[in-house]
């Protein structure tokens, strides 16, 4: 793509009304435009980002064997009401509102009511068990406070998968699965290595749930890391009484803050019961489906990104979730036809190779562009001018390294298909 | 796909609260299901149409040029009221909702007013224009009535595109580019025939809008449609003056009930000037942008494929938008082991060659089976059975036709890829 076509600019100023690094740069780069606390647009940049995030959890949902849906946003009361989750002092965030005839409805902030309701119609028999599906809906959620950017917002996109089960171990058989699966999306978007599973509350559920939790300055939530990293532990439940359950001491673990990027929840026949989701097993008894449900913010998931991999000068992508791979930077002061034409030249051989390019053809000066390039983050930045072209080779610069080199387009293709 | 991985069954009785053929046929073979009067969730087949018709729709904006964005549905008041169309006696169909605080917000029923003042950030300058954006994103409109199933929802997705434009004849030429990339969506996802540009209001906006209006008796539109097809006006602009303006007599025209599948609109400047979105154009003369706005529902139009694709027994999906090009119906009484993995050899030969096949799995008697395959609608039945493997050849019938024939493997990879 041509950075011309592309209409946002990059900002200089830090927003005065974001304290998150990753929020700061993401707008300033033009990745996201915030519209009001907790409320964010996603622009071209940010929104390829997160395109590439959800490609790599939907994968990873597949080969689950989960099938995507996609459910309303708007809510029905009376489902919420089977649960009772819909009374303001049982659940304090929901976004409620009116239709024309005064009939209250609300915004989905998560979705097991409706989708177990549809499930009545589709489940009756063992024979129809297990089920997982997912989907990649807006959650809004009425947070009192949002002043985290990403980290927590008011409206966000969440990737939720649902596990319909005949049995207490066929829960705990496909819980393991996902949480296997959790771990390769963190490693394929680049936050593996400081992301922890750590023990969490159930809630009603369970006794725990396990979120992921990434160790990060930045975060929201504090948890307790065990020094050798074998263990993490949310504040929420690092209690006398569970340290001894696991059999450990307060002082193997230190405090840190983390950013939670995912968790999971064994349901049981919570909602399953509350909704009359039964199904009848091989010797015609009845009983209730036993549910989970597995939830990963994308959006969330971009800013811990960001968190994790930044430097003053910007953004630096990991190649798996970045906007664009290449960076293809024309400087061409003198707006000469051959150096454009080079530029266009290789940006087109790389579009050829399925090697998603942005060229930068904007008449600005060349200090202006390097600061772009590296505010965006692109892991690769090629430069074409003159000068290149006299030495006929381009000049190379990955994102995260500080030295340039010159190199052929032989040199360099192979450099981006090995990488 | 394994039918048995695919969680929804299918019904024969028509749901008693839809009159629209088509949301009881989308309905009855589990397509989408109604959570409430004009709010919709779309199951696995019904989300596998949706992003076809998508990918159609996308596919042609790249071509216009435009560049994807995703803006939110929380929408903040003040920018709404800048325009004067935050006050419900202004426009009568928001969804409105309190922050914890008690400061308004609402959801976004169209967005020429956030992404007005977005683009106020990246346009100052005539070298910043033209700029074209698009988004995918759902809408919210508080509908009096909604009982046309998904022709009128209160939440739905909608394809808008935005063109920022230096001059009004700028704007006319875009205009025009995208009405003949939407002649070609109509034509892609099957209902081109019987889709006519319409002359409609302009609203605020301009004297005329477009509309394409699919003529169907389904619809909830009425039309005056020239009889020679030449020319189509809506009902609301069908006058005396207008036809004297396009030198028609009213004898000319026969009344027919549509569907309105897309609109395009001359903004002109009264978002930009309302909000301040303005450019310095060649000799520094400060002015305001002109906009245009141009919509289609992908689920309007995926519900309008199926008011003109069915029969008695089902819907009859074009192949460029259906569900999966093949469905395979193994028939297998007796659980041969020969006839199972006759079928999934099969259906792996097609996924290896690219074509999206169903394979009905299913311990049921072939009665149901073929019902359920007329109901679903999917464009290519192949039968498997012992019969079949017998004669060393499959069954195949186009659901479109009446007659099935036999084909051997090769004969019908052939008839798949050249259909």
């Amino acid at each position: 793509m041509r950075q011309s076509q592309l209409f946002t600019k990059t900002r200089r100023e830090i927003p005065a009304d974001e304290v998150s690094q990753s929020a700061q740069l993401l707008i300033r780069a033009g990745f996201v435009h915030k519209e009001m606390a907790g409320v964010y647009s996603f622009l071209p940049l940010g929104l390829r980002v997160m395109k590439r995030i959800i490609k790599v959890i939907k994968q990873e949902m597949e080969t689950l064997g989960a099938v995507e849906l996609f459910l309303s946003s708007l809510q029905d009361p009376t489902v919420w009401q089977s649960t009772d989750r819909w009374r303001d002092d049982e659940v304090d965030i929901w976004f409620k509102t009116k239709l024309k005839n005064e009939a209250e409805v609300g915004l989905g902030l998560t979705h097991e009511e409706p989708l177990t309701r549809i499930m009545k119609e589709h489940i009756t028999s063992y024979r129809d068990l297990p089920r997982y599906v997912f989907q990649f809906q807006t959650k809004f959620r009425n947070e009192l406070r949002a002043k985290s950017g990403l980290l927590r917002a008011r409206e966000f996109l969440m990737k939720d998968l649902y596990s319909f089960t005949a049995t207490a171990a066929g829960l705990d058989e496909f819980y393991e699965q996902v949480a296997k699966a959790y771990e390769r999306i963190w490693r394929a978007v680049g936050i593996g290595d400081q992301t922890y599973r750590a023990f969490a509350s159930g809630g009603a559920f369970s006794k725990f749930s396990d979120e992921w939790q990434t160790v990060c300055t930045g975060g929201e939530d504090t948890i307790y890391l065990a020094k050798d990293k074998s263990m993490a532990i949310n504040q929420e439940v690092f209690t006398k009484e569970v340290l001894a359950e696991l059999g450990k001491k307060p002082t193997a673990f230190e405090e840190v803050r983390a950013i939670e990027v995912g968790n999971i929840f064994k349901l049981g026949t919570r909602f399953s019961e509350a909704l009359g989701l039964l199904y009848a097993d091989e010797t015609g008894q009845i009983k209730p489906v036993v549910m989970g449900s597995y939830g990963i913010g994308p959006a969330r998931v971009m800013a811990t990104i960001v968190e994790l991999h930044h430097d003053a000068q910007g953004m630096i992508w990991p190649k798996s979730v970045a906007p664009f791979e290449v960076h293809i930077v024309e400087l061409n002061p003198k707006n000469s036809r051959a150096v454009s034409d080079e530029a266009s030249e290789l940006a087109k051989q790389f579009d050829g190779q399925g090697i998603a390019v942005l060229h930068d053809d904007r008449d600005l000066r060349a200090g202006e562009k390097f600061a772009d390039s590296d505010l965006i983050g692109i892991p690769v930045r090629v430069v074409v001018s003159e000068k290149t072209m006299r030495a006929g080779k381009f000049e190379v610069k990955e994102r995260a390294g500080t030295r340039s080199e010159l190199m052929s387009t032989k040199e360099l293709v192979k450099k981006l298909s090995t990488r």
